[in-house]
Protein backbone atom coordinates (compact mmCIF):
# COMPACT_ATOMS: atom_id res chain seq x y z
CA UNK A 1 0.00 0.00 0.00
CA UNK A 2 1.50 3.40 -1.15
CA UNK A 3 0.74 6.60 1.04
CA UNK A 4 -0.67 9.69 -0.40
CA UNK A 5 1.13 13.46 0.23
CA UNK A 6 1.09 16.53 -1.63
CA UNK A 7 2.83 19.70 -0.21
CA UNK A 8 1.50 23.04 -1.29
CA UNK A 9 3.68 26.15 -1.05
CA UNK A 10 1.39 29.67 -0.26
CA UNK A 11 1.08 31.51 -2.63
CA UNK A 12 1.99 35.57 -2.92
CA UNK A 13 1.85 37.56 0.44
CA UNK A 14 1.95 41.11 0.33
CA UNK A 15 5.40 41.04 1.42
CA UNK A 16 6.74 38.68 -1.32
CA UNK A 17 4.93 41.25 -3.70
CA UNK A 18 6.97 43.91 -1.50
CA UNK A 19 10.45 42.84 -1.51
CA UNK A 20 10.61 42.15 2.56
CA UNK A 21 11.77 39.45 4.26
CA UNK A 22 8.72 37.78 6.17
CA UNK A 23 9.76 34.65 8.36
CA UNK A 24 7.21 34.11 10.97
CA UNK A 25 5.60 37.57 10.87
CA UNK A 26 1.94 37.27 9.71
CA UNK A 27 1.32 38.76 6.25
CA UNK A 28 -1.98 38.13 4.39
CA UNK A 29 -1.71 37.09 0.68
CA UNK A 30 -1.78 39.10 -2.22
CA UNK A 31 -5.30 38.34 -4.30
CA UNK A 32 -2.61 37.23 -7.10
CA UNK A 33 -1.48 34.89 -4.33
CA UNK A 34 -5.52 34.06 -3.70
CA UNK A 35 -5.86 33.17 -6.96
CA UNK A 36 -3.01 31.10 -7.02
CA UNK A 37 -4.47 29.12 -4.04
CA UNK A 38 -7.67 28.59 -5.59
CA UNK A 39 -5.54 27.10 -8.70
CA UNK A 40 -4.01 24.89 -6.55
CA UNK A 41 -7.18 23.30 -5.28
CA UNK A 42 -8.60 23.27 -9.05
CA UNK A 43 -5.34 21.52 -10.08
CA UNK A 44 -6.07 18.84 -7.15
CA UNK A 45 -9.63 18.42 -8.31
CA UNK A 46 -8.74 18.14 -12.19
CA UNK A 47 -6.77 15.50 -11.03
CA UNK A 48 -9.01 13.77 -8.89
CA UNK A 49 -6.57 13.77 -6.03
CA UNK A 50 -8.88 15.02 -2.80
CA UNK A 51 -7.32 15.13 0.66
CA UNK A 52 -8.78 13.72 3.96
CA UNK A 53 -7.30 15.78 6.12
CA UNK A 54 -4.92 19.00 5.84
CA UNK A 55 -2.05 20.33 8.10
CA UNK A 56 -0.92 23.74 7.74
CA UNK A 57 1.21 26.50 10.24
CA UNK A 58 -0.22 28.70 11.70
CA UNK A 59 0.48 31.71 9.48
CA UNK A 60 -2.47 33.43 7.40
CA UNK A 61 -0.73 33.34 4.10
CA UNK A 62 -0.62 28.91 4.63
CA UNK A 63 -3.56 28.70 6.27
CA UNK A 64 -5.95 30.72 3.49
CA UNK A 65 -3.74 28.95 1.20
CA UNK A 66 -5.70 26.23 2.07
CA UNK A 67 -8.98 27.14 3.20
CA UNK A 68 -8.75 28.53 -0.76
CA UNK A 69 -7.53 25.56 -2.26
CA UNK A 70 -9.98 23.76 -0.68
CA UNK A 71 -12.83 25.58 -1.37
CA UNK A 72 -11.80 25.31 -5.16
CA UNK A 73 -11.64 21.59 -5.01
CA UNK A 74 -15.14 21.29 -2.87
CA UNK A 75 -13.31 19.65 0.14
CA UNK A 76 -13.55 22.60 3.24
CA UNK A 77 -15.13 20.52 5.50
CA UNK A 78 -12.05 17.52 5.92
CA UNK A 79 -10.42 17.90 9.26
CA UNK A 80 -7.50 20.70 9.62
CA UNK A 81 -4.50 20.75 12.04
CA UNK A 82 -2.19 23.62 12.82
CA UNK A 83 1.35 23.85 14.08
CA UNK A 84 4.09 26.62 14.73
CA UNK A 85 6.16 23.54 13.54
CA UNK A 86 5.61 23.86 9.91
CA UNK A 87 5.85 27.46 10.15
CA UNK A 88 8.21 29.27 7.55
CA UNK A 89 11.82 29.77 9.22
CA UNK A 90 12.05 32.37 11.55
CA UNK A 91 14.49 34.79 9.48
CA UNK A 92 15.90 36.73 12.82
CA UNK A 93 16.58 40.53 12.07
CA UNK A 94 16.17 40.13 8.95
CA UNK A 95 12.20 39.88 9.08
CA UNK A 96 10.90 42.98 7.90
CA UNK A 97 13.73 44.30 5.81
CA UNK A 98 13.84 45.37 2.50
CA UNK A 99 15.51 42.54 0.27
CA UNK A 100 16.89 44.55 -2.85
CA UNK A 101 18.44 47.03 0.12
CA UNK A 102 19.50 44.10 2.32
CA UNK A 103 21.21 42.46 -1.03
CA UNK A 104 23.08 46.08 -2.12
CA UNK A 105 23.90 46.83 1.81
CA UNK A 106 25.36 43.22 2.80
CA UNK A 107 26.53 42.02 -1.25
CA UNK A 108 25.64 39.01 -2.66
CA UNK A 109 27.55 36.64 -0.42
CA UNK A 110 26.22 37.39 2.64
CA UNK A 111 22.71 37.83 1.13
CA UNK A 112 23.14 34.42 -0.54
CA UNK A 113 24.45 32.60 2.76
CA UNK A 114 21.58 34.07 5.17
CA UNK A 115 19.08 32.71 2.10
CA UNK A 116 20.46 29.64 1.29
CA UNK A 117 23.35 28.35 3.99
CA UNK A 118 21.93 25.39 5.34
CA UNK A 119 23.47 26.22 8.49
CA UNK A 120 24.14 29.74 9.12
CA UNK A 121 21.31 31.67 10.85
CA UNK A 122 20.63 35.58 10.13
CA UNK A 123 21.41 37.62 12.87
CA UNK A 124 19.02 36.97 15.95
CA UNK A 125 16.01 38.92 15.96
CA UNK A 126 15.60 41.95 19.06
CA UNK A 127 13.44 40.81 21.68
CA UNK A 128 10.64 43.47 21.44
CA UNK A 129 11.38 44.45 17.97
CA UNK A 130 8.72 45.67 15.42
CA UNK A 131 9.16 42.55 13.51
CA UNK A 132 9.49 40.12 16.57
CA UNK A 133 6.19 37.86 17.86
CA UNK A 134 7.08 38.43 21.33
CA UNK A 135 3.15 39.13 22.98
CA UNK A 136 1.59 36.81 20.10
CA UNK A 137 -1.00 34.86 21.69
CA UNK A 138 -0.91 31.78 19.09
CA UNK A 139 3.16 31.07 20.87
CA UNK A 140 2.10 31.81 24.36
CA UNK A 141 2.52 28.24 25.26
CA UNK A 142 5.75 27.68 23.92
CA UNK A 143 8.69 28.08 26.53
CA UNK A 144 11.28 30.89 25.38
CA UNK A 145 13.86 28.19 24.77
CA UNK A 146 12.19 26.56 21.87
CA UNK A 147 10.80 29.91 20.48
CA UNK A 148 13.34 30.97 17.76
CA UNK A 149 15.04 34.08 17.45
CA UNK A 150 16.64 33.08 14.17
CA UNK A 151 16.67 29.92 12.02
CA UNK A 152 19.04 28.77 9.67
CA UNK A 153 17.37 25.24 7.61
CA UNK A 154 19.12 22.86 9.91
CA UNK A 155 17.14 24.30 12.53
CA UNK A 156 13.50 24.16 10.59
CA UNK A 157 14.80 20.33 9.89
CA UNK A 158 14.64 19.82 13.72
CA UNK A 159 11.62 21.63 14.55
CA UNK A 160 9.68 20.46 12.01
CA UNK A 161 10.13 16.32 12.11
CA UNK A 162 8.44 15.82 14.85
CA UNK A 163 5.27 17.22 13.83
CA UNK A 164 5.62 15.21 10.78
CA UNK A 165 6.61 11.83 12.66
CA UNK A 166 3.75 12.17 15.01
CA UNK A 167 0.59 14.34 13.31
CA UNK A 168 1.26 13.42 9.71
CA UNK A 169 2.55 10.29 9.30
CA UNK A 170 -0.53 8.92 11.60
CA UNK A 171 -3.11 10.28 8.95
CA UNK A 172 -0.94 8.90 6.11
CA UNK A 173 -0.52 5.15 8.10
CA UNK A 174 -4.36 5.47 8.28
CA UNK A 175 -4.69 5.64 4.73
CA UNK A 176 -5.70 9.42 4.34
CA UNK A 177 -4.79 11.22 2.00
CA UNK A 178 -2.79 14.37 3.45
CA UNK A 179 -2.39 17.59 2.25
CA UNK A 180 0.13 20.00 3.30
CA UNK A 181 -0.13 23.86 2.94
CA UNK A 182 2.84 25.23 4.21
CA UNK A 183 5.91 27.34 2.78
CA UNK A 184 8.83 27.56 1.52
CA UNK A 185 11.16 26.61 4.12
CA UNK A 186 9.50 24.14 5.72
CA UNK A 187 8.62 22.08 2.50
CA UNK A 188 12.32 22.14 1.60
CA UNK A 189 12.61 20.96 5.19
CA UNK A 190 10.46 17.91 4.59
CA UNK A 191 11.31 17.26 1.12
CA UNK A 192 15.48 16.95 1.83
CA UNK A 193 14.12 14.63 4.71
CA UNK A 194 11.60 12.44 2.14
CA UNK A 195 14.42 12.42 -0.84
CA UNK A 196 17.36 12.00 1.74
CA UNK A 197 19.42 14.47 0.49
CA UNK A 198 22.21 16.45 1.78
CA UNK A 199 22.92 19.79 2.87
CA UNK A 200 24.68 20.92 -0.31
CA UNK A 201 22.10 19.55 -2.27
CA UNK A 202 18.81 21.06 -0.49
CA UNK A 203 20.51 24.56 -1.13
CA UNK A 204 19.78 24.45 -4.38
CA UNK A 205 16.51 23.25 -3.96
CA UNK A 206 12.89 25.41 -5.08
CA UNK A 207 9.63 24.66 -4.44
CA UNK A 208 7.31 26.60 -6.35
CA UNK A 209 3.82 28.58 -5.35
CA UNK A 210 0.55 27.14 -5.90
CA UNK A 211 1.31 24.03 -7.30
CA UNK A 212 0.28 20.79 -5.53
CA UNK A 213 3.26 18.94 -5.37
CA UNK A 214 2.15 15.02 -4.87
CA UNK A 215 4.38 12.45 -3.38
CA UNK A 216 3.75 8.11 -3.08
CA UNK A 217 5.28 7.33 -0.43
CA UNK A 218 6.22 3.56 0.45
CA UNK A 219 5.76 1.42 3.79
CA UNK A 220 8.70 2.86 5.19
CA UNK A 221 7.57 6.40 3.88
CA UNK A 222 10.27 7.08 1.46
CA UNK A 223 8.78 7.75 -1.92
CA UNK A 224 8.21 5.91 -5.16
CA UNK A 225 8.54 8.85 -7.10
CA UNK A 226 11.60 10.53 -5.68
CA UNK A 227 11.46 14.42 -6.11
CA UNK A 228 7.36 13.92 -6.14
CA UNK A 229 5.19 14.90 -9.38
CA UNK A 230 3.61 18.96 -9.86
CA UNK A 231 0.48 18.89 -10.98
CA UNK A 232 1.47 21.31 -13.24
CA UNK A 233 4.92 20.61 -14.68
CA UNK A 234 4.76 23.89 -16.80
CA UNK A 235 4.12 26.22 -13.88
CA UNK A 236 6.05 24.88 -11.16
CA UNK A 237 8.87 24.91 -13.36
CA UNK A 238 8.06 29.15 -14.24
CA UNK A 239 7.54 29.80 -10.65
CA UNK A 240 10.74 28.26 -9.64
CA UNK A 241 12.81 30.24 -12.02
CA UNK A 242 10.85 33.22 -10.38
CA UNK A 243 11.73 31.95 -6.97
CA UNK A 244 15.16 32.48 -8.07
CA UNK A 245 15.10 35.95 -9.27
CA UNK A 246 13.97 37.13 -5.62
CA UNK A 247 15.72 39.78 -4.64
CA UNK A 248 16.86 41.15 -7.82
CA UNK A 249 14.54 43.31 -9.21
CA UNK B 1 -14.62 30.24 37.01
CA UNK B 2 -16.83 30.94 34.22
CA UNK B 3 -16.55 29.92 31.00
CA UNK B 4 -17.23 31.78 27.62
CA UNK B 5 -19.14 30.45 24.89
CA UNK B 6 -19.56 32.17 21.53
CA UNK B 7 -22.48 31.27 19.25
CA UNK B 8 -22.27 32.85 15.70
CA UNK B 9 -24.96 31.30 13.69
CA UNK B 10 -23.91 31.72 9.59
CA UNK B 11 -24.92 34.13 7.39
CA UNK B 12 -27.23 34.29 3.92
CA UNK B 13 -26.53 31.13 1.92
CA UNK B 14 -27.32 31.04 -1.95
CA UNK B 15 -30.22 28.91 -0.68
CA UNK B 16 -31.57 31.54 1.64
CA UNK B 17 -31.21 34.17 -1.11
CA UNK B 18 -33.55 31.96 -3.39
CA UNK B 19 -35.57 31.10 -0.51
CA UNK B 20 -35.34 27.61 -0.38
CA UNK B 21 -34.97 24.73 2.20
CA UNK B 22 -31.18 23.59 2.30
CA UNK B 23 -31.13 21.88 4.97
CA UNK B 24 -27.76 19.27 4.66
CA UNK B 25 -27.40 20.62 1.30
CA UNK B 26 -23.76 22.07 0.66
CA UNK B 27 -25.10 25.74 -0.24
CA UNK B 28 -22.54 28.54 -0.07
CA UNK B 29 -22.81 31.59 1.31
CA UNK B 30 -23.97 34.34 -0.71
CA UNK B 31 -21.97 37.55 -0.92
CA UNK B 32 -24.20 39.68 1.66
CA UNK B 33 -23.52 36.11 4.14
CA UNK B 34 -19.79 36.31 3.36
CA UNK B 35 -20.60 40.50 4.57
CA UNK B 36 -22.08 39.11 7.82
CA UNK B 37 -19.37 37.16 8.44
CA UNK B 38 -17.14 39.23 8.43
CA UNK B 39 -19.01 42.08 10.80
CA UNK B 40 -19.43 38.80 13.35
CA UNK B 41 -15.45 38.58 13.26
CA UNK B 42 -15.27 42.62 13.78
CA UNK B 43 -17.51 42.00 16.75
CA UNK B 44 -15.62 39.83 18.03
CA UNK B 45 -12.50 41.84 17.99
CA UNK B 46 -14.29 45.17 19.00
CA UNK B 47 -15.18 43.38 22.09
CA UNK B 48 -12.09 41.57 22.78
CA UNK B 49 -13.75 38.41 22.75
CA UNK B 50 -10.95 36.48 21.14
CA UNK B 51 -11.92 32.39 20.53
CA UNK B 52 -9.08 30.26 21.22
CA UNK B 53 -10.79 27.45 19.64
CA UNK B 54 -13.48 26.77 16.84
CA UNK B 55 -15.98 24.35 16.26
CA UNK B 56 -18.18 23.84 13.01
CA UNK B 57 -20.29 21.89 11.17
CA UNK B 58 -18.95 20.26 7.84
CA UNK B 59 -21.38 22.26 5.62
CA UNK B 60 -19.60 25.37 3.66
CA UNK B 61 -21.64 27.84 4.94
CA UNK B 62 -20.70 27.10 8.43
CA UNK B 63 -16.75 26.61 7.84
CA UNK B 64 -16.90 29.62 5.65
CA UNK B 65 -18.25 32.16 8.53
CA UNK B 66 -16.03 31.05 10.94
CA UNK B 67 -12.83 31.52 8.47
CA UNK B 68 -14.46 35.04 7.48
CA UNK B 69 -14.80 35.55 11.19
CA UNK B 70 -11.76 34.78 12.12
CA UNK B 71 -9.97 36.72 9.65
CA UNK B 72 -11.68 39.86 10.32
CA UNK B 73 -11.24 39.00 14.18
CA UNK B 74 -7.15 38.31 13.19
CA UNK B 75 -7.68 34.43 14.61
CA UNK B 76 -7.00 32.13 11.47
CA UNK B 77 -4.63 30.35 13.65
CA UNK B 78 -6.31 28.58 16.24
CA UNK B 79 -7.34 25.06 16.26
CA UNK B 80 -10.65 24.21 14.14
CA UNK B 81 -12.68 21.09 14.73
CA UNK B 82 -16.03 19.78 12.37
CA UNK B 83 -18.59 17.27 12.80
CA UNK B 84 -21.84 16.24 11.18
CA UNK B 85 -23.33 16.77 14.92
CA UNK B 86 -23.29 20.46 14.30
CA UNK B 87 -24.98 19.94 10.99
CA UNK B 88 -28.13 22.18 10.38
CA UNK B 89 -31.38 20.05 10.65
CA UNK B 90 -31.98 17.44 7.47
CA UNK B 91 -35.01 18.80 5.86
CA UNK B 92 -35.91 15.71 4.29
CA UNK B 93 -38.13 15.47 1.48
CA UNK B 94 -38.20 19.31 1.46
CA UNK B 95 -34.46 19.52 0.59
CA UNK B 96 -34.11 21.79 -2.45
CA UNK B 97 -38.22 22.76 -2.26
CA UNK B 98 -38.95 26.73 -2.87
CA UNK B 99 -40.49 27.49 0.41
CA UNK B 100 -43.35 30.12 -0.90
CA UNK B 101 -44.18 27.48 -3.42
CA UNK B 102 -44.00 25.25 -0.24
CA UNK B 103 -46.40 27.38 1.64
CA UNK B 104 -48.86 28.04 -1.05
CA UNK B 105 -49.15 24.40 -1.62
CA UNK B 106 -49.51 22.92 1.57
CA UNK B 107 -50.84 25.26 3.77
CA UNK B 108 -49.61 27.99 6.74
CA UNK B 109 -50.57 24.72 9.37
CA UNK B 110 -48.29 22.02 7.68
CA UNK B 111 -45.33 24.68 6.46
CA UNK B 112 -45.09 25.68 9.98
CA UNK B 113 -45.14 22.34 11.51
CA UNK B 114 -42.15 21.25 9.62
CA UNK B 115 -40.58 24.31 10.18
CA UNK B 116 -40.94 24.48 13.68
CA UNK B 117 -42.58 21.79 15.47
CA UNK B 118 -40.31 20.24 17.91
CA UNK B 119 -41.06 16.44 17.37
CA UNK B 120 -42.68 16.29 13.87
CA UNK B 121 -40.13 15.76 10.77
CA UNK B 122 -40.63 16.78 7.38
CA UNK B 123 -41.07 13.64 5.53
CA UNK B 124 -38.04 11.20 4.33
CA UNK B 125 -35.96 12.48 1.54
CA UNK B 126 -36.10 9.39 -0.80
CA UNK B 127 -32.54 7.28 -1.64
CA UNK B 128 -30.62 8.93 -4.53
CA UNK B 129 -32.48 11.82 -4.56
CA UNK B 130 -31.09 14.87 -6.04
CA UNK B 131 -30.75 16.79 -2.91
CA UNK B 132 -29.78 13.55 -0.41
CA UNK B 133 -26.09 13.03 0.60
CA UNK B 134 -25.97 9.66 -0.54
CA UNK B 135 -22.25 9.02 -1.98
CA UNK B 136 -21.28 12.10 0.02
CA UNK B 137 -17.76 11.31 1.23
CA UNK B 138 -17.87 13.49 4.20
CA UNK B 139 -20.67 11.29 5.92
CA UNK B 140 -19.02 7.63 4.00
CA UNK B 141 -17.89 6.62 7.94
CA UNK B 142 -21.32 6.64 9.44
CA UNK B 143 -23.15 3.53 9.15
CA UNK B 144 -26.92 3.99 7.50
CA UNK B 145 -28.63 4.22 10.62
CA UNK B 146 -26.99 7.28 12.15
CA UNK B 147 -27.06 9.27 9.02
CA UNK B 148 -30.69 10.94 8.80
CA UNK B 149 -32.68 11.27 6.04
CA UNK B 150 -35.02 13.76 7.95
CA UNK B 151 -35.06 15.36 10.99
CA UNK B 152 -37.48 17.10 13.91
CA UNK B 153 -35.67 19.75 16.06
CA UNK B 154 -35.90 16.93 18.62
CA UNK B 155 -33.90 14.63 16.55
CA UNK B 156 -31.12 17.30 16.66
CA UNK B 157 -31.13 18.18 20.40
CA UNK B 158 -30.20 14.11 20.41
CA UNK B 159 -27.64 13.76 17.93
CA UNK B 160 -25.57 17.40 18.79
CA UNK B 161 -25.54 17.04 22.73
CA UNK B 162 -22.56 14.03 22.39
CA UNK B 163 -20.75 16.61 20.35
CA UNK B 164 -21.55 19.12 22.49
CA UNK B 165 -20.26 17.07 26.31
CA UNK B 166 -17.23 14.89 23.71
CA UNK B 167 -15.79 17.52 22.05
CA UNK B 168 -16.94 21.31 23.41
CA UNK B 169 -17.34 21.13 27.12
CA UNK B 170 -13.64 19.56 27.31
CA UNK B 171 -12.75 23.12 25.79
CA UNK B 172 -14.46 25.17 27.98
CA UNK B 173 -13.30 23.21 30.89
CA UNK B 174 -9.79 24.32 29.61
CA UNK B 175 -10.39 27.32 30.32
CA UNK B 176 -10.66 28.67 26.58
CA UNK B 177 -13.10 30.78 24.78
CA UNK B 178 -15.20 28.53 22.71
CA UNK B 179 -16.88 29.81 19.05
CA UNK B 180 -19.44 27.43 17.67
CA UNK B 181 -20.52 28.21 14.05
CA UNK B 182 -23.34 26.24 12.88
CA UNK B 183 -26.70 26.60 11.86
CA UNK B 184 -30.31 27.76 12.78
CA UNK B 185 -31.39 24.85 14.60
CA UNK B 186 -28.20 23.00 15.66
CA UNK B 187 -27.83 26.29 17.37
CA UNK B 188 -31.40 26.41 18.53
CA UNK B 189 -30.76 22.73 20.33
CA UNK B 190 -27.74 24.08 22.23
CA UNK B 191 -29.15 26.91 23.13
CA UNK B 192 -32.47 25.05 24.22
CA UNK B 193 -30.04 22.93 26.40
CA UNK B 194 -28.35 25.69 27.86
CA UNK B 195 -31.24 27.69 29.19
CA UNK B 196 -33.40 24.64 30.01
CA UNK B 197 -35.65 25.35 27.57
CA UNK B 198 -38.71 23.39 27.25
CA UNK B 199 -40.49 21.83 23.75
CA UNK B 200 -42.90 25.02 23.83
CA UNK B 201 -40.50 27.52 24.64
CA UNK B 202 -37.62 26.35 21.67
CA UNK B 203 -40.44 26.51 19.01
CA UNK B 204 -40.57 30.23 19.45
CA UNK B 205 -36.72 30.98 19.46
CA UNK B 206 -35.40 32.23 16.63
CA UNK B 207 -31.98 32.75 15.94
CA UNK B 208 -30.20 35.70 13.84
CA UNK B 209 -27.42 35.45 11.57
CA UNK B 210 -23.94 36.85 11.79
CA UNK B 211 -24.44 38.59 15.27
CA UNK B 212 -22.00 36.58 18.10
CA UNK B 213 -24.14 35.37 21.03
CA UNK B 214 -22.08 35.13 24.02
CA UNK B 215 -22.46 33.29 26.77
CA UNK B 216 -20.86 32.98 30.63
CA UNK B 217 -20.81 29.56 31.80
CA UNK B 218 -20.67 28.33 35.64
CA UNK B 219 -18.82 25.33 37.20
CA UNK B 220 -22.19 23.11 36.24
CA UNK B 221 -22.03 24.83 32.21
CA UNK B 222 -25.14 26.27 33.00
CA UNK B 223 -25.56 29.89 32.06
CA UNK B 224 -24.93 33.35 34.44
CA UNK B 225 -26.99 35.66 31.75
CA UNK B 226 -29.45 33.29 30.95
CA UNK B 227 -30.42 33.60 26.84
CA UNK B 228 -27.24 34.80 26.73
CA UNK B 229 -26.14 38.40 25.37
CA UNK B 230 -26.07 39.41 21.60
CA UNK B 231 -22.55 41.57 21.04
CA UNK B 232 -25.01 43.85 18.78
CA UNK B 233 -28.47 43.79 19.91
CA UNK B 234 -29.73 45.91 17.70
CA UNK B 235 -28.72 43.84 14.33
CA UNK B 236 -29.86 40.93 16.72
CA UNK B 237 -33.41 42.32 16.81
CA UNK B 238 -33.44 43.44 13.35
CA UNK B 239 -31.95 40.16 12.02
CA UNK B 240 -34.77 37.50 14.16
CA UNK B 241 -37.56 39.80 12.36
CA UNK B 242 -36.01 39.15 9.57
CA UNK B 243 -35.46 35.25 10.21
CA UNK B 244 -39.43 34.89 11.08
CA UNK B 245 -40.67 36.24 7.42
CA UNK B 246 -38.73 33.64 5.91
CA UNK B 247 -41.16 32.32 3.27
CA UNK B 248 -43.53 35.01 3.49
CA UNK B 249 -42.58 37.05 0.46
Amino acid sequence: MTHTLVLLRHGESEWNKANLFTGWVDVPLSDKGRREAARGGELLAEHGLLPDVVHTSVLKRAIATAELALAAADRQWIPVSRSWRLNERHYGALQGKDKAQTLAEYGEQQFTTWRRSYSTPPPPIDPGSEHSQDGDARYAVLPPEVRPRTECLADVVVRMLPYWYDAVVPDLRAGRTVLVAAHGNSLRALVKHLDGMGEDEVVGLNIPTGVPLRYDLDEDLRPTNPGGEYLDPEAAAAAIEAVKNQGKR
